[in-house]
């Protein structure tokens, strides 16, 4: 019984799949990535990532645990049915069980930013801390809040959903029914729609980010504004201090409700503009209640793209295996 | 051994100290109430305790198993060492070992609003519930968290400073170093100070306000606002149209971020105008997100103001009694 304990994990967006075999310790042991064929339907879909398992079960050899998926959707954390996936267009897919039942193996569902927080925590930036908040930037803004050595769920299994703090009273519209949103200033869809908003506005101004989208304000999208903002374009540059104090307001709320010891930043708009963590260091050092910065630190995900394949593994491992062995292994710290 | 189970609990204020037998259902079973004599020191307010202590002891002729105080201030959460209580004027002050050693009990020292959560949550409107968000609107805002049948601490202790959630961007500067605040712009002094403002700018709409507050501007209260609001005056009611507008931008963003079951309302400044709950109420299952609000309900506090005492009494018990059995005792809802 010395053989290594280890997961299937499955990342699973609308434009691609990434499918690894993750050992004990977070490190992947073997990759596949794939075209979501989200036109195929959710059939074809499923069987990409069946046969795509297989292939790195075959090559290791071993069986493992389990395996874990996270996806953008909602998720019956009960039963492991897709809900709703907008990206893939999938409607009460009962993924867990078609997964379990096509493989012979346990399989557990969770959405793509609670699987890459269970990644941080366990294996990434926050790996050895009993209190962590991870904050991805995307197109939206989810995360992940660990408190006292448990992953909050809440309810109805929402809880995290730090993208729809209200942090502007008179903001914003967001996609949700509230505006201000803590995305609706910060997201990735913010971003773009600010830059659109100010292209429109004043022509001159926006000429490099419109070139960078060949001319078409309707490309504009956070990563072409962020290559601007690197080619010292100063309309881009602005766009991007106002992420930047948003980031601040939210992040300070975030310190103040939760009381973290490690607050993680990740996500595509963090990867694109990294300058954005010395931000929100500097700001929530400057702004939260000094008792609850009192050992907080500030830093990046040590996962990046990484975070929700080796996550939603984690997530297997640590829903399939009793968990006060590992927490033990982890070496706690409060 | 068929003795009751019980506690005293303590909730010490700055102007009066509530001392109460608690028992294992949350019933006071005897109360006894002091002014708070600050200028004594704390020794002499300590005396007080113990003196009142010793009397509910000689009345219910059996042993407490412990004590428990709420209070204002920062607590170390390790040794019950009151750090810093500004309503006292205390600094370092080991109030746990001090009753503790003079009473022959364990006790238990935690800051009031954590107190007045844990009452809600054992033996008041949260009763029975996992997954609870208690706001305290009162001078300030405060709360407390129950996730999954867990009060969340934080790294520092110092989890659910909801109080200091950024609301408003662009608002106005708070007590803390944080600017638009929840407290800044919901709390009984943010309600003070926009009276007080509106007042000046317009001296004969905020006649009916000066009024009650013996015509010095200096002497309105959250109280005073509320009381010329309930005899109809427009200012006064348009003040607490913009309390109502944080208080659902700032319980929005805790029901996204927490996803609770329960969102229990309570405070001087919700006691005064209860009407704020029906606000909340509908304004947060208006702008929350459906997953986060689905099993939601907006309620006031149970136990008003007996929650500090009562609280302080339950945090013991829950502290020096096992939990398990209790937690069975509760009949888990989630």
């Amino acid at each position: 019984m010395t053989e290594k304990t280890w997961a299937i994990g499955i990342d699973l967006g609308g434009t691609k799949i990434e499918i690894a075999g993750v050992d004990e310790n977070g490190s992947i042991m073997k990759r596949v990535r794939r075209e979501t064929d989200v036109a195929g339907g959710a059939d074809k879909v499923q069987t990409d990532i069946i046969t795509a398992v297989r292939e790195i079960m075959v090559t290791s050899g071993t069986r493992p645990a389990g395996i874990g998926v996270g996806m953008a959707g909602q998720i019956d954390p009960e039963t492991g049915t897709v809900i709703f996936s907008p990206n893939l267009d999938w409607r009460d897919v009962p993924l867990r069980k078609n997964l379990s039942d096509r493989l012979g193996l346990p399989a557990v569902v969770t959405n793509d930013v609670r699987a890459a927080a269970w990644g941080e925590w366990l294996y990434g930036a926050g790996r050895g801390y009993d209190d962590i908040v991870c904050v991805f930037v995307g197109t939206g803004i989810g995360g992940g809040i660990v408190s006292r050595g448990d992953m909050l769920e809440g309810c109805t299994n929402t809880a995290g959903e730090i993208g729809h703090l209200t942090i502007d009273l008179n903001g914003p519209a967001c996609h949700c029914p509230n505006h201000g949103c803590f995305e609706a200033l910060a997201g990735g869809w913010a971003i773009a729609r600010d830059a659109r908003d100010a292209v429109a506005d004043d022509p001159a101004a926006g000429r490099a980010i419109l070139a960078l989208a060949d001319g078409d304000a309707g490309n504009i999208t956070a990563k072409i504004v962020a290559e601007a903002a690197h080619a010292g374009d100063p309309l881009a540059s602005k766009i991007f201090r106002g992420v930047g104090e948003a980031l601040v307001a939210g992040c300070t709320s975030l310190v103040n409700a939760y009381n973290p010891c490690v607050l993680i930043l990740g996500g595509g708009v963090i990867e694109g503009m990294p300058g954005l963590v010395t931000t929100v260091d500097a700001g929530v050092h400057g702004r939260a209640l000094g008792a609850a910065r009192s050992r907080l630190t500030v830093v990046s995900s040590g996962l990046h793209n990484d975070a929700g394949v080796v996550g939603a593994a984690a997530f297997a491992l640590h829903s399939l295996i009793p968990f006060k062995n590992r927490q033990q292994d982890r070496g706690k710290i409060r």
